[in-house]
């Protein structure tokens, strides 16, 4: 017998990605972002879910563009950090260390020390209460060349993709190699 | 330098959720769904979002209702199975040994094996591209007595959620704590 636990915002896992935007004068900031996924394969779109009382939001309005950035295990000081601050008051790229780069593709930063990068056009808007959602295209994935295995793609044990709990708050990093998908479960 | 991998659907980390729901004759079926992630926290909402094609299409969109169920890493290979069969012509409640129970809450159905689920009613409908998404009201979280830790709430190592890797095609578990969300990035 299942015990109820109320109307939560709580699964597991959900990503720790920061969202990259330039401002109304072009200084750069990242945002923290967990209520966030891919959303669809064709064209390649991700979602991420911002409330309007956040600085990136209005960067987004104003940009149509955000980049989403994968930090490592070993950032994951700046990225509970990036989550906390306001970039209406805060340059977290100064505070983190972390280097904006200009996106070729969109009209938003990423973060030149993240090993795994994706450009990003806003394709959608969707107003669902505290949050607003907005679609991206993914125009280009971009990946430091250290973290990359087989087949040119990146390793995840080399990224190091670090996943928040919400509700008991934790960070945890990705564990062991649990099997292939499309394939452990063909034979049930 | 990043080196460029093109317009893929490739971010680290995406869930592994068995999506429940009701067919026209009220017969269980599950799904399982990487595009997928919280994306509202009032009104507490979940995101999935579906190809057109799949049997659990037609369902949502006739019941308006799903349940988000959460596996446990000993059940990777039924998560595995889920995403390669469709309930147009198997029983995948049957071949997995998964119990549906019906919700009291929402017009579809959870898996009584899986330590944690989300009982959902359609908010909104988004047609992206080859995936549709759909936004889910939570009514209710549910977990297992024997996975709640300190305050009642989820022990993320007792649920051991997985882990997709896109594009590599990969499952994995949860690793190691790295730290409390809002609080180890404070001083930096």
């Amino acid at each position: 017998m299942k015990k109820s636990l109320g109307a939560k915002t709580l699964a597991f896992p959900t990503p720790v990605w920061l969202v990259g935007t330039y401002d109304k004068d072009g200084k750069a900031n990242i945002m923290t972002a967990a209520w966030a996924a891919i959303c669809c394969s064709s064209p390649p779109s991700v979602a991420v879910s911002l409330r309007k009382a956040t600085y990136s939001y209005g960067n987004i309005v104003a940009r149509q563009a955000f980049t989403i950035n994968v930090p490592n295990e070993n950032q994951v000081r700046e990225a509970d950090y990036a989550g906390i601050a306001s970039g209406k008051n805060e340059d977290k790229f100064a505070r983190t260390g972390f280097t904006p780069v200009k996106s070729e593709l969109v009209d938003a930063p990423y973060v030149a020390e993240c090993p795994l990068i994706l450009e990003c056009r806003v394709s959608h808007t969707l107003e669902i209460g505290l949050h607003t959602q907005f679609v991206g295209e993914i125009l280009d994935v971009k990946a430091d060349p250290q973290v990359l295995g087989e087949g040119g793609l990146p390793d995840i044990d080399k990224v190091k993709p670090i996943i928040f709990g919400p509700e008991i708050r934790a960070y945890h990093g990705i564990g062991r190699y649990l099997g292939q998908a499309f394939a452990v479960g063909k034979d049930i």
